[in-house]
């Protein structure tokens, strides 16, 4: 039995302008923080370039917001290239970005492990030398539910992205090289893994419905962010069985054990209301002190959404002090702003 | 044809739990910011009392998250007292909240039109004058759609709560009298409205089913925070043509015309994803441009939720400087935080 077949209502006018017209929203709404390269659909931080400063540029598919529009500001990113829902932007967009926000200290692209967007971000790359631009790039491949998925070969990036984009741009923001930058980007993706679990499907504005079926009664273990199917399919069971099951794989593949410090990112999938995140970050927390692990630092809520999918992931970062000072550190950004 | 009779996945562990097992994680999550007393089910500023400030309490069912303990915090609430899933705190726990943020310049109640809500905050306001405690209430009843309906008598208290709850919280953080911050609350109601539209139902924990039925292609037009009925039902059309149905009402009621200023406020009822917001906000400033009313505030994101319910609300708030001034004091809290 399924109950995702009909068409999923959505508040747009044409599938077609879903994107400019919710970038032109950005716009007016967060005027002070970025501006909004409607042709290249960019969201750049608005004093962009920052003379002297290692810039930060990442993107992705639309339909994962705030990701990444609404982490463009100081101490993130300094500027998110959109791709159609679910799509990679395109070479051009990256470079037009990656000119923008070049700041005489080099770019670091940040890049989901998606087909597209590593192929594109590499175009991208390339293009920007040309130009005389130093670019580094740094691949995220934090989650551990599947090896090769639709649309990636090895691990899908997905939360870690989001700590990966507040910790590298606090390194920039403090005065880190591009070799830094890059640096510490990798090791947040050394240190981070994720794990997602859907309990509905979603549907992209241009196709109306579901992308896939799940039975009223199941869950789908291990879903990508774009609905890659995970692991299996089992039942629906308690919040502290699914995270559980969310947690060993993590806490296995990250090799971290008794006495290790993590920040715990409790992630929901846009369609997941928060008081239930806020139930499952408390499950994180119980699960974790019983390993002996502290959750010392977290984050929780919708920040990297498959649309209106009901569902969440949780990503783990083992912190040391250089992490967790990144992490503290100023930011302010649409999606998280704290600090000075 | 419906597509609404399933029962709804949810993250829980047992219907019961839902409230204490968030409220714990908020605790840990906000830990910094807000402590939470998990016997009366309260969200309070981790350094309350503030000597000399007036303390703002508000409240309600829970299922409305970020509203209201996402508040909590300098510059915004005092306390939030958490009732269960869409029911009504209970006047002890507000009286226990009033005397914890007391510092002794008198406490405001910040009251959503619900009968429950009304009735339960009255008499905790009486014992808290028992205990010597001054008590000012004030009933926010922004909602335009309909007057009286289920669960309220008169118009419903929905989106305006949020801005009323910012802009008295900064009121009495810059030292004003208790008089004072009522009196700005009161000119928030009298200077807010909104409207809500609801694209699918959403389901308590302890049912698990929705709380009604909407045909697959059909809107709720004015609908209420706990699924109450609006208007009328409509098929489903255009965000331009709901933006403008909403709209309607909501400056015709509130009387702003030409060269007026206003906080356009788009908040998702939770189950709408960020990117139909930022297009609906965009929606709402061309909307308003025609009508020569001018957008020169903004908040976009799910502030006053549904549980998971697919939806919106617009909340107009028309601006004089004193207003624009509070809205834009510093704020510190889970789900609001900006300036210094």
């Amino acid at each position: 039995m399924s109950t995702h077949t009909a068409v999923v209502k959505k508040f747009i006018n044409d599938p077609e302008t879903v994107v400019p017209e919710a970038l032109a929203g950005i716009a007016t709404a967060h005027a002070g923080l970025v501006r909004v390269d409607l042709a290249n659909q960019l969201v750049i931080r608005a004093d962009a370039p920052v003379s002297g400063k290692v810039g930060l540029v990442s993107g992705g598919g639309s339909g994962h917001e705030p990701m990444h529009g609404g982490f463009v500001g100081s101490g993130m990113l300094d500027a998110a290239c959109a791709g159609a829902v679910f799509t990679s932007p395109v070479p051009d967009q990256m470079a037009e970005a990656t000119k923008a926000v070049n700041g005489g200290a080099g770019v670091l692209h940040i890049v989901k492990n998606y087909t597209g967007d590593v192929l594109n971000f590499k175009l991208a790359a390339e293009l920007a030398e040309d130009d005389g631009i130093e670019v580094q790039s740094v691949v995220l491949d934090d989650d551990v539910a599947v090896q090769d998925s639709l649309y990636t070969a090895g691990r899908r990036g997905t939360g870690a992205t989001v700590l990966a984009e507040k910790i590298a741009g606090a390194k920039a923001e403090a005065g880190g090289s591009l070799s830094d930058v890059a640096g510490i980007c990798r090791k947040v993706n050394d240190k981070g893994r994720s794990f997602g679990v859907a309990l509905t499907s979603c549907a992209t504005p241009s196709s109306g419905t579901p992308i896939f079926d799940l039975p009223a009664d199941e869950i789908e273990v291990g879903v990508g962010i774009h609905g890659e199917p995970g692991r299996r399919r089992e039942k629906m069971k308690s919040a502290d069985d699914i995270v559980e099951e969310m947690l060993e794989p993590i806490v296995s593949d990250l090799g971290v054990s008794k006495g290790a410090s993590v920040l715990a990112f409790v992630n929901g999938l846009g369609g997941t209301p928060l008081i239930e995140l806020y139930l499952l970050f408390n499950a994180v927390t119980k699960n974790l002190d019983a390993r002996g692990i502290s959750v010392t630092r977290s984050l929780v809520g919708n920040y990297i959404t498959s649309l209106e999918m009901a569902g969440c992931s949780i990503t783990l970062l083992q912190l040391d002090d250089e992490l967790t000072g990144l992490w503290d550190a100023p930011v302010k950004t649409a999606a998280l702003r704290w600090g000075a």
